[in-house]
């Protein structure tokens, strides 16, 4: 029997389990899946662990969450094609629910699967091996509680660990000498403790965006952030600024490229992950800066020097939920034989053309499009359940102008979903005012 | 020719290293060296990196030191036979150095034996397979920067990766509510950040002493050690005290088992460490408490299910160095031949022995006096020079009773080497007043 190995049962994983499933459900045979999943739990990054660095098994922690996040995008973005947040919840939630909701939707879809008797919890992908005699997959793994190791033959490997949990962690003169707290967003867990502190944000992406505001929410003293390119530019509150790049640091002295320096209590550098597959050996492990088209992936899932490996969410995203599905959907019928494995001739076509599309993208605006047209194409040729795309674009382009015009305000803003027609409702508190980000007072508070 | 695969470059690989080069010298035939080393230096835990959690290349952080750490036992229990103190510095030193200075010394002997070619920095090894067929091991290895791997014939493979780098982070009732830091002794880098805060430390064993003592010296408002068994018991300054085990958090008020309260800014943990071997399959994989006679290991050092595999600094150390020296020539030995391996009948006669002796181990006088026989049972079978090892057996305990007398001011006594017959001299400042531990004032400030 045709067997298939997926790595990660974070929500790409988690999609590929669901594509499997519902191909089942509808009478086809499907190979036999093993998904490694090293937390104890699936969800991946909303799998929220308190954790930070080193787990209990000593693993690197994957969660890059913290408690107080919300969605940074109006869900309606992320929204399941095959599960509407109207499915799952039963009335209209708001458009930017904290993470507890998300993690709930997820997994709420797949606890209805019968897909979780795939997963082996607490088990690390240690060494993936491709035999070319044989041409098939050696993944070498571990039981993390007992250590049992374990050597399995795959005809498949679906990369689905994510590239959001290894940090990418530049060194800056001096750092050495600072005396408080040096972290990376990865390990960031929340503000509270840095009420009061001045507080510096080394980046200008979402990272230092989202966790500068939760730095103002809960009281810091004062925010600065440390931009490489370009300023955030959003209407800032008092007490927030943006300065250029950090040249050194000398004690809790920090020295900016105009000259002007800044004494801090605290450094959270914001400055992004890296893809990394320490399980994988360099012909079959991506290489790629975070972008919306990595470059050595055929259709943005299969890898073309090896294609009976696949990566699902290996994208930069705008898209994230819905775009797994249409990604896990079509590697699934890759697998399944419903669709042909092109030559490499025709990939490498096809590689070229996105990747000239890919490199006229101007700017946020035209990411978002691209992704779109990426996302419709894949849509296309599967089963998944089509849905209105450009209209999920337009949801993205609104949020961008609402977020510019209201940096701390946007997760008031409501949408429509194009799954259902739904339009969202205001969470019952402003966000800037919302202390308690529980899934229990978000659902059931009468405020 | 004989390929030996050594597994991390810090004081135990190093041994290794100097170990095969001092037979090299002395005219031996030996075999082939490759020493796997993840971080960009040797030195292991002595090579100190400000970065907490992953690296710039997403590994765990090795090192578990802080900028303030000073040896917390005389240096003369440490110091090796055959590169003594004053052949390093020259001239008498303190007796507790701080990091800089003893990694100084470590790396100056290495540095003098022309063994850094053996060394590939920058290498993560994946995954270590025996093949029965040929009696030899394959290892996988990774060079950080480029990503290359490489697969690798071995004869013999040496574990020299420590066992102080993997945090034993336990989970604590309510954990995730508290809303300060939350850290392990593994990623605490300093007390500088802990100033006039309410600090909680939980363990009691030597991580929990030192960073509690930091935290004291750079002015925490209050040191709190929590712990499992019996506290330690010193007679602390005020402002530090000792508490039973913490039954759990409610946001920053920690619950004891007394039935007290305290509200804290900070947490660490000071549980410990656990032997963790990432890249060895289970049957390879050393598994024990942090003891000074782990189990499975022949004469402390033979894997005694693969005698072609050795583990160098697997023991909890009162002796460290030397030990390691002690270790690496004996295993240098065996590898060369010079010693027979015993057949597994009398492997088991001796460690059924061994097992025995340290099950009668009432106390810590008894682990060091315990662990003072082992040295003496190796060094007698190598060339490795001979030194007075119950004199530093009397050396540890001298400075146990010293300790326990004056916590704070502990590291201001001086002992006399058994190498050279050196007294050591006080350092110009008190440890407890020191604030700079940098080797260039350590060694040339006039005070």
């Amino acid at each position: 029997m045709t067997r298939v190995a997926i790595i990660g049962a974070g929500p790409s994983g988690m999609a590929m389990l669901r594509a499997f499933e519902a191909a089942r459900a509808a009478g086809a045979e499907v190979p036999e899946l093993v998904c490694y999943e090293k937390q104890t739990d699936w969800g991946g990054q909303w799998n929220y662990s308190w954790r930070t660095g080193l787990d209990q098994y000593g693993e690197p922690v994957h969660s890059s969450m913290y408690r107080n996040l919300w969605s940074n995008g109006p869900k309606e973005g992320l929204e399941f094609a095959d599960y509407t947040f109207d499915e799952h919840f039963g009335r209209p939630i708001s458009s930017y629910p904290p993470r507890e909701v998300l993690w709930d939707y997820i997994a709420g879809r797949v606890e209805k699967s019968d897909v979780r008797k795939y997963v082996r919890f607490e088990t690390a992908v240690r060494w993936v091996r491709y035999n070319e005699e044989t041409q098939d997959f050696i993944v070498v793994s571990q039981h993390l509680p007992t250590g049992a190791d374990s050597v399995e033959t795959f005809d498949y490997v679906v990369v689905a660990s994510g590239h959001f949990s290894f940090p990418n962690f530049p060194e800056f003169a001096g750092i050495e000498t600072f005396p408080g707290l040096v972290t990376h967003a990865h390990d960031f867990r929340g503000a509270e403790g840095l009420k009061d502190k001045d507080v510096l944000v080394i980046g200008s992406s979402y990272s230092a965006e989202d966790i500068g505001s939760q730095a103002y929410k809960m009281g810091a003293e004062s925010v600065t952030a440390s931009y490489r390119s370009a300023p955030m530019g959003y209407d800032w509150p008092d007490g927030f600024s943006e300065r250029p790049c950090v040249q050194r640091f000398d004690g809790n002295t920090v020295h900016f490229a105009d000259g002007s320096t800044k004494d801090v209590d605290a450094v959270i550098m914001c400055t992004g992950y890296l893809h990394k597959y320490p399980f994988l050996p360099d012909d079959l492990g991506l290489v790629s800066p975070n972008n919306v088209y990595p470059e050595g992936l055929y259709r943005g899932v299969v890898w073309d020097r090896n294609p009976r490996l696949f990566y699902v969410g290996a994208q930069d995203q705008w898209f994230t939920f819905n775009m797994f599905d249409a990604q896990a959907w079509y590697v699934r019928d890759l697998i399944l034989g419903r669709i042909q494995m092109p030559e490499r001739d025709e990939r490498a076509a096809s590689m070229a053309e996105w990747k000239q599309r890919f490199e006229a993208i101007g700017g946020a605006a035209d990411e978002i499009r691209f992704q779109g047209e990426y996302v419709k194409d894949l849509i296309a040729q599967t089963d998944y359940p089509s849905f209105d795309v450009d209209g999920v674009v337009e949801i993205f382009l609104a949020w961008k102008q609402d977020k510019a015009g209201d940096i701390m305000g946007y997760r008031d803003y409501t949408y429509k979903s194009v799954m259902t027609g739904t339009h969202s409702v205001k969470h019952h508190t402003p966000w800037v005012e919302e202390l308690d980000d529980s899934l229990e007072r978000y659902l059931h508070a009468t405020v």
